[in-house]
Formats: C-alpha cells, sequence, structure tokens
C-alpha cells in the first residue's frame, strides 16, 4: 500500500480534518443515498458502548425498553400543531406500499411522540398504572438540507424515552433526572463535559412545554446540541386522550417526558478529544483499549513474540481490558501504529524478542498531551494488567479534565459589550455568559448578525455569582442569564 | 380489578388463544398502523436476551456490527432481477420528503443485500480485505397482507448478516457454520429444537444460489420456518462490482452470504412452549427467572416478609439469577401469581411469616408436565441459589427435551402413500419425511392439495437411514429426500 497521506489539520480546516478523520478512522462512510450514511464496524461499536452505557443507566433508573412502529400515520404528526408545525419539513413520507398507492400516506417518523402516547393512551387507566417509563433504541429520519456524518444525517439513530406521569412536579422532576443522567453519561463516559441549561422558546421542542439541553465545547470553540430532554406538559395526552384515574376517582391527563440522545454523540466524541493524527478514544468507550503489536524479524522471533503477544492479550482480558493482537502479516509495525493511532485506540504494546528475553512490555500511550503521563514505557509483565488498568483511568481522567479546561477557558463571563460579543464570536468564538431581556427579537438580531445563538439558560450549577443586570444586546433588564454560542 | 376471563384453550382454538397470550402477557399490541405492531416491555426483553445471545455467539466467530440506511434507491433494489421479482410486491416506497416531490423513489429496505453489497465493494480491494463478516441488527418493512402479532408484520426486527468471501468453498462453509450457530441458539436458548436443511429451487431466497433454514414444528403441528441462511453466489457481486484481486493478482467476484433471524423468533417461543395458562419461558431467555411474591396479614408481618423477600432477591441476583420482588400492595398473592404464570415467569418464591420463621422459601414451578421436577417445594435458605440454579437449569432442559420429543412424536418417516400424507396434513399435522422426484410440479400439487410444502431437503444429521426411493407424489425415481409440513 502507498505511504498514506496527513490528515488536514485542525488548525487548517477544522471541517475538512474532521470528515477526513470519521472516513479515515473508518467510523463511517457515505451512502448512496442523499444525506445518508454507513456507520461502520469501528463506529458502531463505539456506539454500541454509548449504548451499554446508557441502557444500563436507563435500566437502573426504572425505565424500560420497547419498540414501536417507524411509520406513523400523517394524522397523527398533525394533531399537536406546534408538533407538526417544526416537523412537517423535513418529514419522508411513504405513499405507495404492497403496490398500491396508500388511502392514507405514512410518515417515517422523525420523533415518535404521537404514536407512542396514542399506545399509552390504551395502556393507561388509573394512577397505578403511573409512572410509565418508556425507552426505545430506534432510527428516525428527518429530511436535512446540509448534512455532515453523524452530526446531522437524513438518517440517524438514537433513543428516545416516553414517560407519563401522575403529576406536574414528577414529570419535571423525570426531564431533569434525564438531563443529569446524560451530563454524567457524557462526563463520565465520553470525557465530553457539557454546559447544561434551559432552552429558550424559540429553541425549544415542537410541542414542548420546557426543553433542557447539554451542550458541549469542540475544540473550534463552536457548541453542539448532545442531548435534549423535555418537560411536555399535557400537550399531547391531550391530543391522544392520554388520561387516567387519580387516587380521589378524578380523570386527568397524564403529564409527559420525552428525552433523546443519538449517534451524533459520535460526532462530538471525534471533536472534542481527536489531534491531528485521527481519533482520540476514552478508553471507556473504546472498542480496543490496548492493541498489542508483535516485532520480529526471523520466523523463530515471529514464534516466541507472537506467543507472548497471544499470553498478555489473554492476561488482559482477563482483567476486562478490551485487548487484541494484530499478527497481520502483511503490514509492517509502523504501519500497524499510524492505523491504531488514526483510530483512537488509547494504548499500545510492542512486544519484540528483547521484550521476551525481559519479561516486560513497551506501552505507548495515544496521546500525552496536557498529562503528566508518560508517552512510552517499558513496564514489567508481572502486574501488566493492574498498571495498565491505572494508566486507562488516568488516561481517561486526564482527558475530560482537559476537555474541561478547555470549555472554561473559551468560556466567557462578564462580557458587557455587544462590540467585543461579536467579535468573539467572528474570531475565536466559545461560550458568551450574558444578560437577556427575554426577547426573541434581540435572539433574531444576535443570530443575524453572529450566527450565534443562546444554547441555554444556564443550570443553577453553570449560572454565575453574580447574575447580569442588563440584556447584552438591547442593554434593558435581563431577566436571565443566558450562553451564546455558535453551534453544529 | 375484576375476575380475569381464561384464555382459549389451545385445543379450541389455537391461533385464537396465540393472540390472546401475545397480548394478555404483554409481549406486543396492535399499532394503529395495518399490519404493525408494537412491541411491549416483557416482549421486548425477550428480544433483548434473545440478541445478546446471538450477537455473542456472532461475535465469538469474528462477525461485526455496522449499519446501513434505511432507504434504498429503487434502482438498486431492480438490479438483481430475481431480488427484484420477489420484493416487488411487498416494499413500501417513499415518493416524498422534505417537503418535495424524489427524483427518484426510495424504497425502505425489505433487506439489505443491494445497499449492503454496493458499500462492500468500496471496501474490497483486494484478497487481504477478505473474508468481510458484517451484521447488522435493524427494523424492515416488507407490506404482508395477511399478518400476525411476531409472526408476520409489515415491520419486523431482525438482524441481517451479510459477508463476502474470496472462494466458494468459504461461502459455503460460512453459510453452514450460521446454520448450525441458529440451530444451537435455538436449542441452547429456546428450548425450540429445528429441523435443518436446504430449501427447494421454488422457496429460494430472491436471488441466492442456496437457501438453509430452520424450521421449528410448533404445538399445533405446523412448521415455523424460524431461521435462513442464504449462500448467494456471486449474483450479487456481479450486479453491485464487489471484485477484488486473488494473491495471484486476478480480478474476481466475491462470493456472499447473507442470513437472518427475526422478532419472529418470539412468536416461535409462545407457540413451542406456551399452555392453557399463558407463556411458558425457557429460563435462559426469561426476563425475569425467579418472581418473589411477600404474603402478610398485618402491618407487622408485611415487614417482616419484605425485608426477607429483599434479602432473598439479593441473595439470588449475586448468584445471576434474574429474581424480582413484587412488592405491589394493590394486588392479592393470587393475582400476582396468575399474572406471572400468564407471562411465563419460570419460578416464583412464595414467602410469608412462617417461612421466615423457619428459615424457607416455598418455590413453585411455572410448569412441570412431563418432567419430574416438583411443582412446588419447600427449599431452606441456606444453599436457595444454588438449588434454584438446579431446577433452573433443569427446567430449560427438560422444556427442550420435552420440545424435541413432541418434534419427533410427530415427525414420519417411510409414509408412501400420497393418500396417507394427504389424511395426516389435513388431520394431525407435522414433518413429513419422503421421497421427491425434484419437480416443482409435485411441489405445486401438493400445495394446491393439501396447503403443505416442502420445508427442507434434511441436512446430512436428519436424512432418514434408508433413502426413500420414489417421489411421494408421482411415484417417480427419488433425487432427494424432503420434510413436508404446513407452514406458517
Amino acid at each position: 500500500m502507498a505511504e498514506e497521506k496527513a490528515l488536514t489539520s485542525r488548525q487548517d480546516d477544522f471541517s475538512a480534518w474532521y470528515n477526513e478523520v470519521v472516513q479515515r478512522a473508518e467510523l463511517a462512510d457515505y451512502a448512496p443515498v442523499r444525506g445518508c450514511m454507513v456507520i461502520r464496524p469501528w463506529g458502531y461499536a463505539i456506539w454500541e458502548n454509548m449504548q451499554r452505557a446508557l441502557d444500563d443507566m436507563f435500566k437502573a433508573t426504572g425505565h424500560q425498553n420497547a419498540y414501536f412502529p417507524l411509520l406513523i400515520p400523517l394524522s397523527f404528526i398533525e394533531r399537536e400543531k406546534e408538533h407538526i408545525k417544526g416537523f412537517a419539513p423535513e418529514v419522508a413520507v411513504v405513499t405507495h406500499a404492497g403496490g398500491k398507492e396508500l388511502e392514507e400516506p405514512l410518515v417515517i417518523r422523525p420523533t415518535s411522540e404521537t404514536i407512542i402516547y396514542s399506545m399509552f393512551s390504551k395502556w393507561v387507566q388509573s394512577y397505578r398504572d403511573l409512572p410509565l417509563l418508556i425507552n426505545q433504541w430506534a432510527n428516525v429520519i428527518r429530511w436535512e438540507l446540509r448534512t455532515r456524518l453523524f452530526l446531522r444525517t437524513s438518517e440517524f439513530l438514537w433513543q428516545e424515552g416516553h414517560t407519563a406521569h401522575a403529576t406536574e412536579a414528577e414529570a419535571e422532576e423525570e426531564t431533569l433526572l434525564i438531563l443529569g443522567l446524560y451530563r454524567s453519561f457524557m462526563e463520565d463516559w465520553m470525557a465530553m463535559p457539557p454546559l447544561t441549561g434551559r432552552k429558550t422558546d424559540s429553541e425549544r421542542f415542537a410541542g414542548a412545554l420546557r426543553t433542557y439541553a447539554c451542550e458541549a465545547l469542540m475544540q473550534d470553540n463552536r457548541a453542539l446540541q448532545a442531548g435534549t430532554s423535555h418537560n411536555l406538559g399535557q400537550n399531547f395526552a391531550r391530543q391522544f386522550d392520554l388520561r387516567f384515574q387519580t387516587e380521589t376517582g378524578m380523570e386527568e391527563y397524564a403529564w409527559n417526558t420525552s428525552w433523546g440522545v443519538s449517534t451524533r454523540l459520535v460526532g462530538g466524541l471525534v471533536m472534542t478529544h481527536g489531534d491531528d493524527a485521527g481519533l482520540v478514544l476514552p478508553p471507556r468507550l473504546a472498542p480496543i483499549q490496548v492493541v498489542i503489536v508483535p516485532i520480529y524479524r526471523t520466523d523463530d522471533e515471529r514464534g516466541r513474540v507472537l506467543q507472548k503477544a497471544d499470553e498478555v492479550e489473554a492476561l488482559l482480558r482477563q482483567s476486562n481490558i478490551r485487548a487484541k493482537v494484530d499478527a497481520r502479516d502483511n503490514l509492517k509495525p509502523g504501519s500497524k501504529y499510524y492505523e491504531w493511532e488514526r483510530k483512537g485506540v488509547p494504548a499500545r504494546i510492542e512486544i519484540g524478542p528483547r521484550d521476551v528475553d525481559r519479561g516486560q512490555a513497551m506501552v505507548v500511550l495515544r496521546t500525552v498531551t496536557g498529562t503528566d503521563l508518560p508517552r512510552k514505557e517499558a513496564l514489567p509483565e508481572h502486574g501488566l494488567a493492574e498498571t495498565l488498568r491505572a494508566r486507562l483511568d488516568a488516561y481517561q481522567a486526564a482527558l475530560l479534565a482537559a476537555a474541561r479546561e478547555r470549555r472554561e477557558a473559551h468560556s466567557y463571563r462578564g462580557i458587557r459589550s455587544y462590540g467585543e460579543f461579536r467579535e468573539l464570536m467572528e474570531g475565536a468564538g466559545g461560550f458568551v455568559y450574558a444578560g437577556w431581556c427575554g426577547s426573541a427579537a434581540c435572539e433574531d438580531r444576535v443570530k443575524d448578525e453572529t450566527r450565534a445563538t443562546i444554547r441555554v439558560l444556564p443550570s443553577p450549577e453553570f449560572a454565575s455569582a453574580e447574575a447580569p443586570a442588563h440584556c447584552l444586546v438591547c442593554g434593558a433588564k435581563s431577566v436571565s442569564e443566558a450562553v451564546w454560542a455558535r453551534a453544529y
């Protein structure tokens, strides 16, 4: 194989770098259908690890998985007025099936509130049937004009939670529970610490009372909406007749929530940690945590080294480290290093004849930028699994610390002049915390002039110590602190 | 809640019994879209257990998961002539998306050979890229006229494996490897022992060279096609230009296989083990293996009994037994027994004040028909997890043995008269092993007259000791033994 071309650097063209990493790390590929992608095994294995972690968290908090139909009658989608307004421009419509034109067109789900709450209304009779806590893992279609692999594709994979509660307070509690769960997942597993908060009305989910979101800051200092949790109030319950008998015998509409994260997270992972050599994966999500590369010249060396490599692999796997020997004969060790670095594997072990003799393994970490971890060290075989486990844990923690530091370094509080804000948005970018008068007019002006939007009204834990007094844009009295950024 | 109506008995109306079990065990419900179903949490949890087991088996044999688009350009589906003939009547077609009519209609995948091999052709260059062993978990749509929950629905969930190989022999080996893997899964996990073999040309997958299948016999003695594995030859490779350079530098088309099992398996599980009280689940797939029902009258008793129930739950979970306390206050123990029996939970533990005093638990198995297991026994708390594990293992084995015995009791070898065969097919049903001349005319005649079809030409391990000499239908020389049955 010819010498591989280096990736475009992030500095030169972040967007080109992103597309190259996604394709050359074999995360995904363009499909022959406009706006759709193929998730390749390496990308899908990362998604599976995300799914497993999230699914465990959902189940630990009492949620159950189910599956609802892909196709939704058009009349269902149209029932909630805001909902249809929000989704109408994006739906894909099935008009023919089984060789005939359908009497009523069917929409491929862009999200499943309508079909799910129509079923809930069959299943819920009494307060005893509540809360009903359901999640589904599914594909959805939203016909997007401009698409990017993982970040915005016409079809994507996601989970969508849908719950029904007896009281407004319980629904709000659930909405915030999930917001916190998403934040924990993004921090603890993805090492991608998001900012959380509430969306303004103009960015609210179509049909929701309140939308909360996790917003992560990418390396180009643009925000990525990485997960949303909606308090739907009784909007859908009213349209789908989702009523229950209360403890005191009254009839009432249930209170709903819905929430989701998608394969977009894989894109977030790339843009949070990747470097000019390719992908950088947090160990907890890496399909392979340690790749073992045997180094040999002669057949005799090959036998000894491969045997040792297999032993080390077995040893590490026993300690639940996802290890893999790369025994391919047609590639030189250097090419293997290059490939696994591009694919973001956190650590590699090089084993040559001398290492076998000495009972050691040469361990090289994918990146040590901003950490005090050694890039390369010879570790004794004895206790290797324990030492590696400690290195991987430290590596995971270092990625999180670095991402958090970067986010904070590009979060600006106390900016009071709109001019200064514009300069920031047109320059380095980042999160700007500032006052907001509550008007959509000011949001619109900022969007028109700077392409920045209010990402969230920050949750208490992100709010500035001193609440801003005046709107960044118009100078009127501020009703809430807001965080602005350009976003994906 | 009013007294529940008993289920229709299998004897009275097997089909009605099936529909009632599926709905009243809360496995699935009808969706408001024609022919589609909602898989409810209890049904989905069974499917998840199936997925996990199969997925582990696929990965252990070197397969990787990926994800390909839901929508396929119509022109792709049309490229393989037999393929489009087979699927054209069943496809759902998207004609509009994003508010516009599409230039080319898109088909919702009824299966993904075409889109997947078009991608393979981008990824495969050399023999070094082979074998390529891919699986995807996905939803598909086939617009069926007559639908049954799980057994035949317009949308279903499945896995579809797609592989590419350098030689015809390797492709055949893969096809048979998967056939064996499916058989093991059905036996070891589902306790549903299938017959395996090759399909005749008239039942072959549209576009395949050879189709192999697992056929299980349901309690009404009709066959259920439960999994298929296809050797596709080079048919799709030719249409999608899937070529590779051989070791000797030649260009050659790759050899493909595809194979799948679906949520239909859940229906097979119901019809293999269920009885007139509802579902019967093999422990290895049961979402809950042991339900613990506390029995008490006074508040004091309630406290003691619930505490013990929680202890037992924790104890069992530590031993990886899926246990759950049913602590609902609004139901009497009897109603709980009834509900969990209907849902097929293999064992329940009743704990009352006297059991707490005696340090014991009353264990009741869901069914002991055809086994020498005790239906009800008081087991000492000491060693409870170990004893229960042994009971569950024996229960799993007993279900398999019973299903195998039933299959063999309704498998007929040595039937030589067509009249006798017709009587069987119109009466008790079952698998009839007999000679076949190889002509489609004889297949057609049997189908017209008895609604039975050749399920498979049996694999060597199922072939009769003495090969039949004459065709069951026309009396000409037999070219192969065949197994006939009426099927779902």
